[in-house]
């Protein structure tokens, strides 16, 4: 399928000073600047300025295995929604996504958390819906366990059913604002939703007006086969780490397939594949780098902060040994398809236990291409012409530096093939991304 | 007890509008501008501009009782922590206190939103600990009644200890960053909290860094028996409705002997009262505009707004006619100390109901002047000086408006007199409170 009718959209993936969970060690970062705005100040600036559809804030609830926190920052430098509204302040066009899990957050707080975030940015934000699949989140919680894998997602379904009913509750014309008969809102416009189902009781309405872009944008990463069901009949924006542009097709083909079944048009959602890179004036310069970058990885670190993943923790076992047989995904309740990428990394490419954790280190089970600007641009078109992404979902191994070289080097190159916006058409995330209103 | 020799707090309490309920009607307020930052960002700017200590977030988790929407904005424009976080990016000294409930936020959440707001703002938040009493907001997370008043209480106890635990977790010097030797903290500086309690199980450690001001600052404005026994076992700033100075005289001292009792030094607890005003040229001019304000209230609206304090739906008692008996506070297990003020209120000044919901419709309880700057700048002098306030919570009953005339014509009389700053000492609102680091 060729979609070069379409254009690529594109949102940055930001974690603490990249996501080379190494990346701190760096002379580029600033030292004790983990939890300062600055850096996410301008990361922003940066993809605004490049017109990136959206700044996704991804959440974990936890600090990760136990000290792992002795070899960097936990994923979370900020809750996304004091972030958010942040960055919101500092923007004008960017889309903010953040994330909130239905599995540890009630669905009125979600609702309002997201709607707050879209009212304070005028139409721009959109909300991550993930369940929580880890034990060091579980433990946050009061579980010792965690919840059955298919159950999160039964959660997941009535806790958006609610979320959505709560953003509807307002009419679009509901405040009417007659100064002179004391009328704020039309009666009948503002309604309760009434909520009573098997996992939560809400009575409504919302305490804030209808979205902008009529209701934030809903993303959603699911990789599994009940997370790909909930993507096809939910997601607008759906994340997926893919490995190699045929598992990209596939993937996408089947999601595609799916959001047909459900009685959606393929247009009503954007796939956008996680992308990491490392982009150098030459093919050999961006080798150099990564080479260096990679080099600063401490494997202990990427393996207790996979542990949750890979059910295994990897650190008991010898570093230049082999990756021991990782469990079938089928069998376990966390993040299935997260550790179905990670067992076939460790069964095709024979590493290490070394050599597995530097490669998982950056690119964390996304595609990753290491070269010039052209070609990574060429790599990124190849997957938007072939129909494996509507778009990308950024992953710069450094923030501000790898991710200024994307903006400068490799944006203006898709600009120039037609494949980017030059500028913003729209005002809100819903107009960027081409998504109708609901 | 004089107090001269300290300076008096400000902070300003923002509903969306202003105070009076009815404040969206009048022509200076723009029209749709319910949920738009713009009014909390000129806000903002007025009172750090003024130098203020701090913005005060407040939150009601439902959207008012049934129909109220009808008559005006429900009281929360945004949830408090995105907004925080704009206010945040969009200022530099101002201090910024965001509420969260006990009875429906996990502390787990609550920790890393304060945590996060107080490092996006460098050392500038607040926790408004509050426990929800309404009943229309215990309908929004499955409830069909509220908790009983006391047992609220004790778990905001638990939710506080876990929260300041979280809070702690990482030592003031955890973060070593020490690139060379790749370690990001010193082993066994930070540190699961491991919480087993009555209400909460909680693992930890908390996923940020130790706040910049040692640890976000309690606030706390409970003034029923238990609450006053809450705030002065941990609050830092105390916010109450007294109606006189009196009254505010006797709260002040038996908080301050309960404190005391506590073993804390009165220094470590900042005593700000809710101050209603309205300022003109004039006194004669104030009341005229008073007088004008008032006129645009819908006594169902107010009536329907306080339902759940005064546990009657007044709006079905004839608007002509008294107040009917309201019951005696002891007995409810709602706001107890809000309807002592309403029933003293409405027994002492034996006003009609209709008189009575204009007299409750932008004081809301708590103390309030009409007059020129120098009267109201007076008034504040004598309750600082007589004990009554460690500072105020600044109420005014239109924003931008009559928050303006408060910045530009009652602050510089302060100022003159020595009772206010004029400009920031220090950078963390912990500083602007001269509170001591814990």
């Amino acid at each position: 399928m060729t979609r070069t009718h379409r254009q690529l959209h594109l949102a940055l993936f930001a974690l603490p000073h990249g996501q080379l969970a190494s990346a701190w060690r760096l002379p580029e970062i600033p030292a004790d600047s983990t939890n300062d705005f600055r850096e996410y100040h301008e990361a922003a600036r940066i993809i605004e300025q490049a017109r990136f559809d959206a700044f996704f804030i991804a959440d974990k609830l936890t600090a990760g295995a136990d000290g792992s926190w002795q070899y960097g920052p936990p994923v979370d430098a900020f809750e996304p929604f004091s972030l958010g509204g942040a960055l919101a302040a500092v923007t004008e066009r960017l889309g903010i996504v953040a994330t909130a899990s239905t599995t540890f957050q009630h669905p009125y707080l979600i609702a309002r958390q997201v709607l707050a975030l879209d009212h304070l940015s005028r139409g721009r934000a959109g909300w991550n819906i993930v369940t929580s699949y880890s034990a060091d989140t579980v433990r946050n919680f009061g579980l010792d366990d965690h919840l059955p894998h298919d159950e999160r997602y039964e959660i997941a379904e009535e806790a958006l059913q609610i979320v959505r009913a709560l953003w509807r509750s307002w009419d679009e014309d509901a405040v009417t604002w007659d100064r002179e008969a004391g009328v704020y809102t039309r009666p009948g416009s503002v309604r309760p939703i009434d909520h009573h189902g098997r996992y939560f009781q809400v009575a409504g309405p919302g305490e804030f007006r209808r979205s902008v872009q009529g209701e934030p944008v809903r993303v959603q990463a699911g990789s599994s086969g009940r997370g790909m069901a909930f993507a096809a009949a939910h997601a607008e924006m759906i994340f997926t780490a893919q490995t190699t542009l045929e598992s990209g097709v596939a993937f996408a083909d089947e999601i595609r397939g799916r959001v047909r079944a459900a009685g959606r048009a393929e247009t009503d959602v954007v796939i956008m594949p996680g992308f990491s890179y490392v982009v150098g004036s030459t093919d050999e310069e961006a080798h150099r780098i990564n080479a260096e970058l990679i080099e600063t990885v401490q494997p202990e670190h990427i393996l207790g902060s996979i542990r949750d993943v890979v059910q295994l923790d990897l650190r008991d076992y010898p570093l230049d040994g082999p990756v021991p047989t990782l469990p079938d995904p089928e069998t376990v309740q966390g993040h299935q398809s997260r550790l179905a990428v990670y067992k076939r990394i460790a069964e095709t490419e024979k590493l290490t236990l070394r050599d597995f954790a530097r490669r998982v280190a950056a690119q964390r089970g996304h595609h990753q291409v290491v070269g010039s600007a052209e070609r990574i641009a060429d790599e990124l078109q190849s997957w938007f012409e072939s129909g494996a992404a509507d778009g990308f979902n950024v992953m710069p191994h450094t923030i501000p530096g790898q991710l200024r070289e994307f903006a400068e080097q490799v944006v203006p190159i898709l600009q120039r093939r037609g494949l980017f916006r030059r500028e913003y058409a729209g005002t809100t995330l819903r107009e960027h991304l081409g998504l109708a209103r609901p």
